[in-house]
């Protein structure tokens, strides 16, 4: 099948075509798949992050849960850099995912990282624009919080949901890994363990995002979870936008750097003294050395 | 006095030029002191990095003494991106430091990060340059293992010292946070504490690296210590110093792109729609929308 015929199809339902999309999008085809959609008017983006263990998938699957109870079509895009798996084929150990997993309005996928150092996928944003496209309402966007990925997260959610749990290691590590710096929202999950209160008011010394409690699996605090979210997507602004893009823009371009054709080349030029680093640094945005043609996201 | 004169009288033992040398190293004047300088031989460079509290700067000191007392000029270069100090001038409560702060041939020098989100100040490099300029024969160069730090100090360093602590937090953390992945030496300081056998044994799963004991208040494990970084020091290639000029200019080019003169506007046309992030991330390293002449490291 052609691509158009491709996004005939996913428009009309069908989980395969929508799965075939997603691996173009995440291969050299991205551009063309892209083109084919035209302008397409981007879902919502919720971010989930949060240390491994916390209940991000659990807390994933009953957002899932109260969205689609809305009428609401939701894709769950899950980015794991630490995780072999790709291509959407293994979260059936997901307990909460699966009760989704044959729900035709709810599309799950997990995004292959393709090894970049702590980054997310540069097949993230048009993974969203695609699904967008397909009539997606609203697009949940799941990434362990370990390294950089909870930096780029944010570049593309709105807002971006931190998980916890109670216990005084889970707060230290957030505020000391920087993931309390990205956080919209905080949600201490498991809130119906011992020391729950007393996780929450520590975070309360570490940020000023709204913290709330979670018993994800049970739903126990999830509309309050939704309305926090609703709440911050309408206060939305053109700085706040202007922010992600940014944010976005860099990440791609981090990438675009660490594949950059003439590399290899000026760091061999820089080990052996002919040239210095800052040179080097500034030759890599010089189109007489880098060939314009050379530098697209193609990869 | 002139760029020259200073260097004439850094060059004749003045730390107060010294000092003059490294700030304008770190302000829009670097490029003139790095032509001033002329062709430079790159004094050796070991990196100290890990968590707060761990002993880095204990450590560092004695390692300072043990070079001296094998008659090498030492500089240290202190990268501390979550404290406000900078300009070397409050490094008086290491207790460790301060034995050799009236010795003329050692210098010691914090590093303003000047806010780069965890990264390494675009200045050290540069400084580096510097004081192998000025005579010093090896350079300690001290970050805070946090954030990404961590990464860019292995772009300079040779090798690169993990400090760690017993006890199984620091080993867990250490691996979660990706401090081990850039180890060329891991250290167990305060190793008269219990429970440093089994934190060796622990790190042991998680790295090939060399594992050291050290009490470095004591100087217990420091000839030691001395000795492998030695070893590591001499083992090095053509290869392992591309690799560490690749992660350099790799994160000079970040402050660049960070910094760069178009960045605000694409990004508000990315949130408006009018173009996508992929083409504004290639267009940051196109000449015509750029014009070369703004983007200079003189950050």
């Amino acid at each position: 099948m052609t691509i158009d015929e491709l996004i005939a199809a996913a428009r009309g339902g069908s989980p395969r075509a929508a799965g075939r999309l997603l691996s173009a999008v995440e291969s050299r085809r991205r551009a063309e798949v892209l083109a084919a959609l035209g302008p397409v008017t981007p879902a919502r983006v919720v971010g989930i992050t949060g240390p491994p263990g916390a209940g991000k998938s659990t807390t994933v699957g009953a957002l899932v849960g109260a969205y689609r109870a809305d009428g609401m079509r939701v894709a769950v895009l899950a980015v794991d850099p630490s995780s072999p798996y790709s291509g959407g084929a293994l979260l059936g150990d997901r307990i909460r995912m699966a009760a989704h997993i044959n729900d035709p309005d709810v599309l799950i996928r997990s995004v292959a990282t393709r090894g970049h150092l702590g980054g997310l996928a540069a097949a993230v944003p048009a993974s969203i624009t695609l699904v967008s496209a397909l009539g997606y309402d609203l697009v949940i966007l799941e990434t362990v919080g370990v390294g950089q990925s909870e930096i780029e997260i944010a570049a593309v959610a709105d807002p971006t949901v931190v998980v916890l749990n109670p216990g005084a290691g889970d707060a230290i590590q957030a505020a000391k890994a920087g993931l309390l710096e990205v956080a919209d929202i905080v949600v201490v999950n498991k809130a119906d363990r011992d020391g729950a209160d007393q996780t929450v008011r520590d975070l309360r010394a570490e940020t000023h995002a709204p913290i709330l409690k979670l018993v994800a699996a049970q739903g126990v605090g999830l509309a309050e979870l939704v309305d926090v979210i609703d709440a911050h997507h309408r206060a939305d602004s053109p700085q706040r936008r202007s922010a992600r893009a940014r944010s976005q823009i860099l990440s791609l371009a981090q990438t675009l750097l660490r594949n950059h054709p003439e590399l290899d080349r000026l760091s061999a030029s820089v080990a052996e003294g002919g040239v210095d680093a800052y040179t080097a640094a500034e030759r890599l945005f010089s189109d007489d050395v880098t060939g314009r043609s050379s530098m697209r996201l193609d990869i």
